[in-house]
């Protein structure tokens, strides 16, 4: 797979695209990466590549040309149209479902900003993916860029050994995670639970299955919905929703009756 | 703000940490920034920081004393205790609101692993806070590390100049921002609205808001719960729901009638 990032900054990806993961894959040949300055493309003496908005108002915005000319530059004539991918907080929220099917392209090319907004017409007539990593402001593309790569790069057949695909089948299931316990079996007086010590196989999978359905029901619930889960499971999750919310219900009761007076 | 980084990697940090708003903010002395290998405070002669996980099952766990080690090193024995932050897809989603509840921390302490998992008594015992920035899978905690952090940094008094404050307050309304132009009026056939040319104030002002709320209608409707909205922008959009779902019933009734046949 080939990749290249549009960026005013691209030393900002000299420490992510050379260590770990990405470092090992680029090194076997299975990605390419490249940082392009699209200040390059700019055709005027000063080198801009942003100017103030239309209609007045704060904050610069990119302009269209050097963006287009940078792309376009990165086309190959011939050959599969690339994903284009713009970084920005308007764009849809990233998922593992979208790393699936980014990594099955050829060809993908990020453009990040960087402060500025785009000139819409890049996201009209350039892009063909507009997305966003989440509900926070970051000062730049380049982040999201590095966190939707290692993402997909990671699901490139020969990327990860055998000692880490494990980790993703038990994302697979659509719950979190049970709890991992290691040496030693007493930590500061902390114990690792007895049931991981006993060696009876069966009895270790089903703590398992019941600390990752109980994790699960307690920091991510909407999770539970989409997560494959046997009748039995729904049906124990269902009582304890239900005396979780009874014991809920007593206080907050006792609170308004105070509240009324 | 001092903040410093446990990792195995702290070499994917350079690029970051010296470049555009950290690479400032460290400049000007508004934040400290460290990545320390925590593989130093291993006590054998391997170095080790992983083992096998009580339990059977494929994956590394992450030991706890070399990270209770490492943490400890990091704490002052006077002084307000740090904020001890854990990356990981168990975590709580990450957030704007989490960001600017963290930006009035002093000292930040974030740990990350990478493919192995955490021995449980690291989350219970160690850490204060346990953070994920989106519902994909990444190789390690880095990458989110350097997302939470540059989210946090940029909130600090004197980071961010006049030219770039204002992308924050488009945040504040709740909506996604209106499309932006700038010149040439025309590019590739491709013209900026006429409105934007007008230098009339008021109707910029309008087309920019009608903007802004036809994006978020489109793109992410969860957000128009919490935006600040007056009643007449309320029923406009309740109008413009109304018609995309009569428009939307038609052919889906067509098809179930198809299907029954």
């Amino acid at each position: 797979m080939r990749i290249d990032v549009l960026t005013l900054f691209p030393e900002m990806f000299d420490g992510v695209f050379s260590s770990s993961i990405l470092g090992k894959a680029r090194e076997k040949g299975i990605v390419s990466l490249q940082a392009v300055n699209f200040r390059q493309f700019s055709t005027d003496k000063h080198s801009t590549v942003d100017d103030y908005p239309y209609g007045g108002g704060g904050g610069m915005v990119l302009k269209p040309e050097p963006m287009f000319a940078a792309v376009e530059s990165l086309v190959p004539a011939d050959g599969p149209r690339p994903r284009i991918i713009l970084m920005c907080p308007q764009g849809e929220t990233f998922t593992q479902q979208k790393a699936e099917q980014l990594s099955n392209e050829e060809h993908l090319i990020f453009v990040c900003g960087h402060y500025e907004g785009y000139d819409e017409r890049i996201r009209e007539h350039l892009v063909t993916d507009e997305l966003s990593i989440g509900d926070y402001v970051l000062t730049g593309g380049e982040l999201p860029a590095m966190v939707v790569i290692d993402s997909v790069a990671r699901l490139l057949p020969g990327v990860l050994g055998n000692e880490t695909s494990a980790v993703t089948d038990s994302f697979s299931t659509g719950l979190l995670e049970y709890p991992h316990y290691t040496r030693p079996a007493v930590f500061r007086d902390w114990e690792v639970p007895e049931v991981l010590l006993s060696g009876h196989h069966g009895r270790i999978e089903a703590w398992r299955r019941e600390q990752s359905l109980l994790r699960t029901l307690k920091r991510r619930p909407d999770l539970l919905e989409q997560a494959d889960l046997s009748t039995k499971e729904r049906a124990w999750l269902q009582g304890l929703r239900e005396r979780e919310e009874r014991l809920m219900e007593r206080p907050s009761a006792h609170k308004n009756e105070q509240g009324d007076k």
